[in-house]
């Protein structure tokens, strides 16, 4: 299902195949021409018919001065969907923009997962001057929404919900429907609770619908809903999504009392966001690096870099050791990088699948643990050989001698093998540590592959070769 | 948002801290041990409660073995679903365990979306014998299922749904889906079409449930619904779901008639998938990886090392040019792994964003290239420069020589440079090429970094050490 892959969507040189959706290019090319002459009627008549989300993206596109004169421009009717929509760097920019009056008002429209997400990343005092510009009530939700941990459910979560007590038939809950008003925009199963409120089952709406109006709730509804807690990891609620298929979840406080609702269109950003994260962080890159300001994402980049050249240092220490041996035999110089590259790229293989395997949790505690390691073991087993035999023979053949061949596919053999244990037990071990083992596998993989490339094979050539 | 991360979910050691939902290690260890015993009704009792996703799940952390004693007994209460929620290579290996009869009563019962993926990865002969056991009518709607290209629209939909004329009202609709007994499970949007099948717009369900039963539903349909053509690319229409929020959305054919629909759980796979994909694409690792038998693993990954292997030797192949001036100043050997590893390093860094970038379009033509380009020049030359500096320093300290510290700087500072130019423009080049930078770029990428690297710091050492 995944090998093959088509190309196409890529292209982004032919210029008529346009993305689906999306502001066109030639509507971004409009409105920033008519932003450049300040062409105020112009710019608003271009961006009003656009969809919250294809707003953002436009904004996204722009400049930082182009933003600047646009929400001038759009600032009346800008509407407060778009600010969820944009990435976090890009909003950061445009809330400045806005007076705390402005930015409250849109916090109020907001469903509350939104309105929460929309003040976490604001300074104190910026979040204070907008909370107090809310209503009472409104704030108090907002405030209980931002104690909830970063990346959890709680944050997540919006409050607004369809809740029924079980003793309700179809027809009595659609009247109720009809005559609420403050019910969420978009809401796809009933919860069905108890008088403790705690979540007994769910009906989902296409149930609802097709069952006559006398039918009981109690007798439709999935029972034993799948609740979520407010406290659990978002990446974990996301996986329970998948797993089950499901549409809308209900969230429970401590004492398993319905608070909440999450539903999948926030799942859909959270799947994409954690795996890119997951794999991202294997080269020490982050996700919103793209819409970063150069200095911020250099600065990041380089911590990273500083661990890769502590690495390679590390290295050259050891490579340092066998000076006298590479004058005597130049061609190691030559050959010793070969041995430390196929180390590293095999082991980032078996890491990169490992911390996958981790994280959508396909890699679990006692089952499997060491059958994924006793089979990258096999792998590894077998490609070390395939290539220690190639490479011996062309080293061999290269420098007319039989016994460097020889000490280059035994270090290759060493190295590569391994780095398939390595993949595997690394990533593992760090995780049983309580680290991450995106962020850190990788530069704890590349060491060891390093050093013992360069030890093995120059260790080997002065034992042997001298 | 992306840079604090919850450390504890990866914590796979304290037992106690059991994932929320699929099968229990515990459930999983007596599951393994009635089989070794052949317990059938304890296999059968341990199972039974069990929702097809999780009785996958434990399909999935069984050996092969245990896989086919499982089998034997489960294959008269296995549900179908069941089936669907497996990875694609122990499927396989279920279906080879059932009867083509077995299987067809499997297909039959899933939505038409689940049978053709259940379908498509069989050889002809398997899917023949499968399709002549299901009955015409079906059977020519799975035929036509798999005409569509893999990985298109065509492939995720499902073609059960709920088609309303414009002019019914809320009440009439009602009627029909309490009266109608052949409708999806689970559907969430109503989709309204004109005489022709058109649709002209949707009414999602819980507004449709909110108004009176006398109110039309061209009143309350929001207009223009989003179609997806049945030829589109699965990243795009996932794509096109993030973007606005959809929970279901209809496929239609070249004619524009509605002919089937996708939904949210399907997408949700379909973005981890493509996700996971693109970045591990950049290690030459396949997301099947984790199930694939170890021959099948060591066979794909092996091209990729075989592609990194062309690489290094011609790296060494540059190295051995400058044999004579590493004899003279045998620092060089030591020092030259750094420069290679630095500009490798920050490179990847350049192309993980960028692949991404240009995935999910935020890097669009025309407007943005440029300015991406720009903005990584600026980033790699503000790295480059510390990192000369941090490392001449070093060097030169290292091997009490000042100008090896120059040389080496100065060749730093070119190959980071490099990388950060080459980082966004070979992606960008290949996309334009309708190549797929997710797979190319890595290795183009390193093999220009390895071959700078080296000639520039020894081609620089050669002119001005000796």
């Amino acid at each position: 299902m995944s090998e093959s892959r088509s190309y196409g969507r890529h292209d982004i040189d032919d210029e008529e195949e346009e993305a689906a959706f999306g502001p066109s290019t030639d509507l971004i090319r409009a409105v920033r021409e008519a932003l450049a002459e300040d062409r105020a009627a112009e710019v608003e008549t271009l961006v009003l018919p656009l969809h919250p989300a294809d707003m953002a993206d436009l904004l996204e596109q722009l400049n930082p001065d182009e933003r600047r004169r646009f929400i001038v421009i759009a600032r009346g009717f800008i509407e407060p969907e778009t600010l969820s929509h944009l990435d976090d760097l890009v909003r950061e920019e445009v809330l400045e923009l806005l007076t705390p009056r402005e930015v409250a008002a849109a916090v109020r429209e907001l469903d509350t997962d939104d309105a929460v997400d929309l003040l976490q990343d604001l300074d104190e005092k910026a979040k204070r001057r907008i909370l107090d510009a809310v209503p009472a009530a409104d704030r108090a939700i907002l405030e209980e929404g931002l104690t909830f941990p970063e990346d959890s459910a709680g944050r997540l979560m919006q409050r607004a919900l369809v809740a029924v007590p079980m003793q309700w038939t179809v027809g009595e809950t659609i009247d109720f429907l009809r005559a609420k008003d403050d019910l969420p925009d978009h809401f796809y199963d009933l919860f069905v609770v108890d008088p403790a409120r705690t979540p007994v089952g769910s009906v989902p709406l296409s149930r609802a619908m097709r069952a006559r109006r006398s039918v009981k709730l109690a007798d439709i509804m999935e029972g034993g809903p799948r609740t979520i807690p407010a406290t659990m990891d978002q990446e974990e609620a996301a996986n329970m999504f998948r797993q089950y298929a499901l549409v809308s979840a209900p969230v429970v406080d401590d004492g398993g009392r319905l608070i909440g609702v999450i539903t999948v269109d926030d799942i859909m950003h959270v799947i994409q966001a954690e795996t890119e994260e997951d794999l991202m962080a294997l080269h020490g890159v982050a996700e919103t690096d793209f819409h970063a300001s150069a200095f911020v994402t250099a600065w990041r980049r380089m911590r990273w870099l500083g661990v890769t050249l502590v690495n390679t240092i590390i290295a050259a220490a050891v490579i340092s050791r066998f000076q006298a041996t590479i004058e005597e035999l130049v061609a190691l110089a030559v050959l010793m990088p070969i041995v430390a590259a196929m180390g590293g790229n095999a082991g980032m293989q078996v890491v990169t699948v490992t911390v996958r395997a981790l994280a959508t949790r396909d890699l679990t505690p006692g089952s499997n643990v060491w059958r994924t390691v006793g089979k990258e073991a096999a792998i590894a087993s077998l490609n070390a050989v395939l290539f220690a035999v190639v490479m011996g023979a062309v080293a061999a053949i290269w420098f007319d001698r039989a016994a460097l061949g020889a000490v280059l596919g035994a270090a290759l053999v060493f190295n590569m093998m391994w780095a398939g244990l390595a993949g595997t037990v690394i990533p593992i071990g760090l995780a049983r540590m309580n680290m991450d083992p995106a962020i850190s596998a990788g530069p704890f993989l590349t060491t060891t592959t390093d050093v013992l490339g360069f030890f093995s094979f120059l260790g080997l050539a002065s034992l042997f070769l001298l």
